[in-house]
């Protein structure tokens, strides 16, 4: 496996990084995290994940134990020894393990980790090549009342088990709604539909329940940036149904295009045949990745 | 640290106990588990343990890829290895790792593991000598619709937030209400309502949205018993407000007494002055651990 890891301090190799079954991030999933990409040399948005990994960390009462600028040398030292120049890199705080018969999570002390692995596709190249087969799961998204999706955590079980009932469907993968029936989110990405033709097209996205992801606010920056229209707000499955266009947003790839919801093709189009706002997002997507003013090459290792 | 975990196939000291940070059951919290515990020498419903754990594996499409007997048998050769008397012992499968750079849970082989560890009481001795003082946590209990709470499951950062604001309201412990303010359970524990004093005594603890604990079924057991007539059923906060007395249930300690709800006295009582419910499960619960019928004894290592 490719890729270098950071724990205990140390850089380790991926067969390496573990860590304690005793660990609240595991028995608990008492855990934040966030992933940043690295495309051809170059982080992507990196202050905008530490800036949210920052808040997670707050909001659960984590403390990594090192500062803003360690962490993110941490990042560059992953990426540099792993010799990767498209890499996918996370960062991750776990609770840590409690005092010896204590089931009380402020005697544990907080572990940071990190690791870059190759880049890693929301979907498998060929599907994405045709456009997703998108699958309504009949699991309700875990509520933010119960776990805020904004502060980015582990608790996919939702998910996972929807990714089940999407391949049991011929599917590619699965978006969860809420419990009054909005369309949330999916393993790993930000729904967006696109409403309407030419002129009149505009773009909705959940503004409930649903990660802040980073993907998600380029997509909206770049629709401003072209002038269409964007709502974000509840949007109802039937909207979803009868829009136009469908792309999922991820760092894992970026606008990633649905071809079929539940079996039926968006906006009547053939496999491989993009909607022209799918299109432009991807191209406009793509080049800000060379734009220094949203990237920063891959430094030498400390 | 005292112990014994079974890991790959080997038996390690719990500092070994460690899994891969790309293994599923870490970063989407993609596993089942299920504790039973050891009490001077005996496992307590060790084979509902292994009924409830099977059942979840199932849900979770998990294959541990061993038999009931052979993980019956790791959970005798962790304790006996540990040379505990009294002990805490979870069985574990985790998704495990998908291929390379595949978000695929199909591609993973499931892991297996087990680990005891000396008995962890739910609440530190004198906590639970008081009563503990429980706290209504703002958090709504992950719903049924999500993760089904009756496949035990590490889905646990409502309960995490709500230990948090239990502490800093002065409390031990919380219980979380479902979306239509029903009361569901807390860390680790079922819970229990006594209506009416005497004759007019009843128990009350929820149907829905809540483990299908073995200490809960011992409790309705105990108490059909004893001819105390039990409902399982929707249970609204304000009824537990106005129990008589309320107790917890949960293999980390058998019926837990609480002393006060939100700061208010249960049933007026003093600290450590239980009510007569309360009392009677709690010497039914243990010398229940004297029944064969129930409990087996540790067996020598394979």
């Amino acid at each position: 496996m490719q890729g270098c890891a950071f724990v205990d301090g140390h850089y380790v190799a991926p067969e390496d990084a573990k860590i304690s079954v005793f660990d609240w991030g595991f028995l608990h999933s008492d855990a934040t995290y966030d992933v940043a990409h690295v495309w051809q040399g170059r982080f992507f948005r990196l202050d905008d994940h530490l800036d949210r990994f920052e808040a997670s960390l707050r909001a659960l009462r984590l403390d990594p134990g090192l500062t803003r600028a360690q962490m993110r040398q941490v990042m560059h030292g992953c990426v540099q020894r792993a010799g990767l120049r498209d890499a996918y890199v996370e960062l991750l705080c776990t609770r840590g393990v409690p005092a010896a018969g204590s089931r009380d999570p402020r005697t544990c002390r907080n572990r940071f980790m990190a690791f870059a692995i190759p880049f890693v596709w929301i979907a498998d190249p060929d599907a994405q090549k045709r456009g997703l087969d998108l699958v309504v799961g009949s699991q309700q998204r875990i509520a933010a009342g119960s776990v805020d999706p904004r502060v980015k955590n582990y608790h996919w079980l939702d998910f996972v088990m929807g990714l089940f009932q999407a391949y049991d469907r011929g599917g590619d993968t699965v978006v969860l709604l809420d419990a009054a029936g909005h369309v949330t989110e999916g393993p790993g990405f930000n729904v967006f539909a696109v409403l309407g033709r030419g002129a009149d097209a505009r773009i909705v996205t959940p503004a409930r329940g649903v990660l802040e992801g980073v993907s998600r606010r380029t997509m909206i920056e770049l629709a401003h940036g072209m002038g269409l229209p964007v709502e974000v707000r509840d949007l109802a499955l039937a909207e979803l149904r009868s829009a136009d266009e469908i792309f999922l947003s991820s760092t894992g790839g970026g606008a990633i295009a649905v071809h079929r919801l539940d079996g039926v093709p968006i906006g009547g189009r053939a496999a491989g045949n993009f909607g022209a706002v799918t299109r432009q997002m991807q191209a406009a997507y793509w080049a800000l990745h060379d734009d220094p003013r949203l990237t920063e090459p891959v430094r030498g290792a400390d």
